[in-house]
């Protein structure tokens, strides 16, 4: 294995200019692999079916990812392995280790300050026996916990991501976008951004806001987005969670590859220089933004030998007018089918607008019970 | 390893009435996670990085499925490898390999009985040095060629399945689905279906109208479907490949779960005993298949252990909301939306109408010339 | 008032050839105008209200049609005014007279022929007395009844016209549309072909049937089509009735005036030259059937003197991106946006399969109760 | 004739806290029955086809429609028939007659403030020789024309209207929908709101911004709207003349009566009370808003003789199913299917950001050129 050593880290890469390709999201892609359950989302697959999770690093990496964020949970006892694999692949390529913290439980049941900042706190000790390269905050909907989970990270001394799964209304508190980012660089984050919750034209477009708001409040900061690979337009401020397709039924949404070489530009242009995905993202997704940011890297990532760019590879295909779409204004001007004409286009989403501190939102200790789910399905059916 | 002889054979399982589920096409599959080439779809990464074809397998296998394919190819060199890693991961559970070989070149450029033969013939060696357990003859457009291949797979004394890509309409030279069943088995197929290129309703419809044609004329026979994971109502007779959107622009068509457990459904309630998949499956859509027929079968596959039987993971989810879909009428009934409203929900298909013998289908052995494709754009140009 | 004498017959003009371009349904137009209740859809307005109907008869005159059907009905006491109307209007362009009747419900309640054509007979006797220029059977979903109502009209000496509103599945008995088409010339019908319950497409290609039972079987007839103003892919053999969308919630399925133009192409290259509309046309619609075959036919109509044909009238338009809509290739290629996201692109019908005989199909004398609408609702529900 | 006098006016009316309904656009629907030509959008009709235009007014008001407006234009030297005409109807019920003036080419083209007030006032002649109810200053997209328009109209001491045609994102100069109703009720406007160019939705959210801004600078006044009949949620602030399909290809978008019924309410809700149509509008969209405003006004229409309350005329219908929809939910909820699969739900409008002195919006002369009209046809297509 490589020391670390010898890689340029975060902060040096993103300072001198660099693209950073994140990796896409675990839970959603190992749950289609049958290794996540869908619902609790732990991560005991790291301990249980590692050869599985390498595979998925693998292949991210292979796709041309340059961070491999460790597959590790708040609860989770088997965070030391997932930062083992995580390693081991990194050393594979040019990819640095991350390791992450998100929203807690205590803080939607409103726990204090420092009970919240207690359970970042306990989830470092393996991050730094790992000796990880970076950490994240992400995937918080109140900036205010964010701002605890980054002051925490910051007493290690490495360099701090945050990312909020908010869209351009702002986090749950109504704190706007631009606020939201004041708040996290003045809480010591070195790179601000979005992650989750929303596609990214959503999240490009948040992440600018924050933009703007760092500029205009006289900071600086790096700015990054991981976005959902699915197309989002019908959400409110809640995010996918609340679309009826959440979890099960969000295939028509996936983006294509072409979508996700319309994201990375869009990002780019924006100054987004850390550009990664979420939840619905598969390798090819990866290798998307990797081979459309190519003229500014100078390099293709490992899997474009098995990827020719805008469809060339069907040059070669047997019938002439598959051969006839080996061009880049086909795919690019494409119009997809669902196939699914008596399914609508959009959704309305649930709202049911309850957030920190509704009893609701109490974490279950054990599974919702029957009377419980009756409740729950009266309210829903009112609701529509 | 275990030695195979102690597993049940295909057709004994058949012959008992047994389920069998079969597994799904590993070209998307491997596409999409960066170790196939769209275009020429061959199956290098065998050899090359057999640790994402055994991954793959393995995860099939978790699914439910029953049959491991070989991941080979008519002119592979790799064969060998393919065979060892389907067999490796056959014997971590109960499925048996396949070894496979589907319609060439050399008919749709219109050479002799003689020669395509010789060409099956070829391929069948690493598949008896290999002892895999059955062989398929599938993909096959003109039954004609199907036929030849199914006489020369016979001639091992394994049993032999065959499979075509046709829809209701027939082969390519207008045969009948009832008539290319009785071709079939009358050159000697113990099990005939139907595999890729329709969406799962069209295959089993058509796989009824194989089945009819078989009990009309006295015959007998298994019957498979192994359809794509695609919404394609709007295909015409050439499948998939036909739509605008294939290879890379089908994201919005993939069936959900939900649509797999009621293709299983269907397909056992039409007498289909060999429940598979192709293009497009992933393993948590075989896991469904055999989810569905888990009453009838008096067992769930491994990889359920990761998933609660329609949505009852989502007892334990944070949100209200989301808990109150952990319930089966709430998936059955969902019309799920795209996120795409500036997109039609169906496509007017190429159709160039060409088939054995047309000068465009001869193989391609360069990559298209410009001057080629610049011809083939006019003409699909005009044909819009 | 130019005497009616003067005017060639309908016969005339179609054995020379010509182009007779009908008008559209009334019942529908009307209950947008407000002049006739849906459910019973009955003509009292022509009485009640001439000036109404009269004034859609002269709108239609105006958009070219040749035909102004008598807006009577079986049991009407008012079809004198009627028909005074229709001549009235005829007389005021070149448009002959035509009266007509359709499907009975002592068919559907299983009388005896004679009883039947009793019903018939009784209409006849004020088409004759106000001298029409000639009769219509139309809007049959069971051909037998149509033969009867043939027989009946054709003992008045005057020229036959005979539509069934049926699709390429033929009619409710399940005799297909070209032996339909043959009994209907074998009962003495001059003008074979399909009104109502379908969109242009359909009515075109089952027309063509017809045609082609009427060609096989050594015969000869003119053919005529009057489809609906809606687009119906999702139809099953009994029509728009069976739509869910029907009869109130059709207007996302209205075909526009270019929809129109391509529909009196297709009437025109498939051998119809009776071109008329039934449900949903309003007078632009028949404008666009004149419009599409005014090369043909060698002149415009009247009201084309209100519109530029293929948009040239948006070359004054005051914003210059709507100029740019001055020309054919932009209608032509439209695919118009529904503006409703959240609905589907096509409905599953509604289907009992109850015909001819059974109960649920007895004329009511009253309006349904309050207990059989729950029955009916009932099995709805229990339907979808 | 009754004399106008014994009617209550308009302003009596809305502060007794009475619901007066408009009538619909007479142009669209003119156009569709011949007598108007699209680009132009002249009323000439008046003169050439009085009967024509009769009919409309008299379907309006058997509709329900309060208010009769004249059917002018400023140009126009037919001004005086379409008062006598709007007069002669209104007198067969309980109708008033408005005359209304629009925004003129003069302001477009930067015109001096007197200039553009010279051609309202030259408008007005005719409104006081007729002696018309009160006056409507209407479809203005920027309020400063909007505001001499007023001017001008309340020198006759006439009651005055005033609309504009913008959406939330407020008038063409950006001045916000409540910054306009302030300014247009300072001008002097008793009564402001919104009509064309958005849909209802649209308008009523517009109109309720323009309510809190009036009340929020401590000034009264009634409010109206008179939206499109055609679903436009897609459209950027120049609203539904940006929309590639206007105006031969809006079909797909046109509203429901149930639609409308939800329009009324909504409105009703919030605090209009001169509720009317403009462009798409058929009578029975305006016999809706009379009849879901029946229980507050305490009648009905006398349209609705034909026209049983959500569907209940279908319960004599023959066909049972049909029968079965003869319920209020069945209606309230259907989303209705376009029947056009191959069509997308939504559309992105034109946008050349051009507005008031843009050398593009200059008044034609002439039919464009074709010189001019390639010039325009490459912008357009270089804006896709």
């Amino acid at each position: 294995m490589a020391p670390t050593g010898t890689k340029k880290g975060i902060l040096e890469r993103l300072d001198a200019g660099e693209i950073v390709i994140g990796d896409g999201g675990f839970v959603f892609a190992l749950e289609k692999r049958g290794y996540v359950k869908a619902g609790p989302w732990t991560p005991e697959a790291a301990a249980e079916h590692p050869e599985a999770v390498r595979q998925l690093h693998r292949e991210f990496l292979r796709a041309g990812a340059n961070v491999m964020q460790t597959f590790t949970f708040y609860g989770a006892q088997i965070n030391e392995a997932a930062c083992d694999l995580a390693r081991e692949v990194a050393n594979e390529g040019d990819a640095l280790v991350a390791g992450g913290v998100s929203q807690t439980p205590a803080y939607l049941s409103c726990k204090s300050e420092q009970e919240v900042k207690a359970t970042f706190q306990k989830q470092l000790d393996v991050f730094l026996q790992k000796d990880v390269d970076f950490l994240i905050a992400e995937y918080f909907e109140h900036v205010e916990e964010a701002e605890w989970a980054v002051q925490v990270l910051k007493t290690t001394g490495k360099p701090v991501a945050a990312t909020l799964c908010i869209g351009p209304e702002g986090d749950l508190n109504g704190v706007s976008p631009g606020d939201c980012a004041v708040k996290l660089v003045q809480a010591g984050a070195d790179i601000v951004g979005i992650n989750c919750h929303f596609d990214p034209e959503t999240c490009v477009k948040t992440v600018k806001m924050m933009k703007e708001g760092v500029e205009k409040a006289g900071l600086k900061a790096h700015y990054m987005s991981q976005p959902l690979a699915y197309h989002t337009p019908d959400c409110n401020c809640q995010g996918f969670i609340d679309l009826p397709e959440f979890p099960f039924g969000l295939e028509p949404r996936i983006l294509s590859r072409w979508d996700m070489q319309k994201y990375a530009r869009e990002a780019y242009n924006a100054g987004i220089r850390y550009i990664g995905g979420c939840c619905g993202f598969e390798p090819y997704h990866t290798r998307a933004l990797a081979e459309e940011l190519a003229p500014e890297r100078g390099f293709l990532p490992a899997g474009s030998e098995k990827h020719g760019s805008w469809g060339s590879g069907l040059e070669m295909h047997t019938k002439p007018w598959v051969r006839a779409r080996a061009r880049r204004d086909y795919w690019e001007n494409m119009k997809p089918a669902s196939g699914r004409p008596f399914c609508p286009s959009l959704s309305n989403p649930d709202s049911w607008g309850v957030t920190k501190g509704h009893a609701d939102l109490m974490q279950q200790k054990e599974a919702t019970s029957q009377e419980q789910l009756k409740a729950l399905f009266e309210k829903a059916n009112k609701g529509q």
